[in-house]
């Protein structure tokens, strides 16, 4: 069975806490599970991720930045994800596809069919079957991501510093993607409490286990 | 007077040679002129160059690659080549678009379509406004190449350690993109003496000086 999740969501809708969570019952029901994250995932996408996460370089043309997801993508896609696949793995990926869609395209304003088409490409036209959506109203997931920040001593990186504005079309940009596609789609309350956002979590992807 | 000119040609083809002789003859004509490469130019394409060109990675998805490319160009454009054509600023760029659909599209086999749609979106549409195709035969090309390599101790990199099979593709695949823009290419034999191809080059450039 081959089944590819993904977990999508603003700066601290909490995807980095429920991940683990799904990974830990879905080997406890014995299933074979891989946890990734975009940008990133294998060496050469790392590497890009540092380029697209640094906050001191000089100001990324959108276009380039675009362009650095979809390299990164395309190198994880062949190297980790669809391997993983073939093999009856399941993989769980922190982001995917439709984050350049909702930050780059929605929020950044760049042409979002453009930004589908370069997305098939990359992925071989490799779809999540299910993607969790990680809902809360941007203020609150913005003050959830700097709390966290400042307890680990992490400093808040290019992304986390855009305005609020942006992360709230973020949010909107998601919340539309997931309207459009409710077959793949499923949108959990992410400022309920962890339990709960967990109970969803598992609710959402125990009819995709038979 | 904004004056854009790419250089495109295999490996060992002589842009690197011509280039600066030209940038000379511009700068005694009193033009100013600014040098440029692909991949690079600036500081991120410069550290995207360093993932393109290091030989001891992992293998690159093709897919991963072109990326790769189109975000360095991307950014060379906004940082480097527009804001000098602005300026009247004549800009020598050794490879461009082109190279791109040579060797990623028509020696690689990526759809050049496709290629040529994303090549808009990042050089926001601005075509050069000459392209001088340095043509010799790949044997010859790879050659010179391997030679200048051992005389400046510089380890082989992964596109020159690539077939002659490829390099032929690509040398076709230049051959055939000037053959349907005639407008903007002019081809050269670089397989004459220096002095002989920096003629031809000032006799294509001169033109569009006035």
């Amino acid at each position: 069975m081959s089944l590819f999740i993904t977990f999508e969501g603003i700066e601290g809708s909490g995807k980095s806490t429920q991940i683990p969570l799904l990974a830990q019952k879905l080997r406890d029901l014995h299933h074979p599970v891989i946890v990734t994250r975009e940008p990133g995932g294998c060496p050469l996408a790392d590497r890009i991720r540092r380029l697209l996460l640094c906050p001191d370089q000089e100001p990324m043309a959108p276009e380039a930045e675009l362009m650095l997801y979809m390299a990164a993508r395309a190198q994880h896609m062949r190297e980790v994800i669809l391997p993983a696949l073939v093999k009856n793995i399941i993989v769980l990926c922190d982001r995917f596809s439709d984050a350049t869609t909702a930050y780059q395209g929605i929020a950044r304003g760049l042409d979002t069919a453009f930004i589908e088409n370069i997305n098939r490409f990359v992925t071989s036209g490799r779809r999540p079957d299910l993607t969790l959506l990680f809902d809360l109203p941007a203020e609150e997931g913005l003050r959830r991501s700097r709390r966290r920040n400042q307890d680990c001593g992490i400093e808040t990186d290019r992304l986390e510093r855009e305005s609020l504005d942006f992360h709230r079309r973020v949010r909107e940009g998601y919340l539309r993607l997931a309207a459009g596609d409710p077959e793949r789609f499923r949108t959990l309350d992410a400022s309920l409490p962890v339990a709960a956002v967990s109970a969803a979590v598992a609710a959402a992807v125990l009819p995709f286990l038979s």
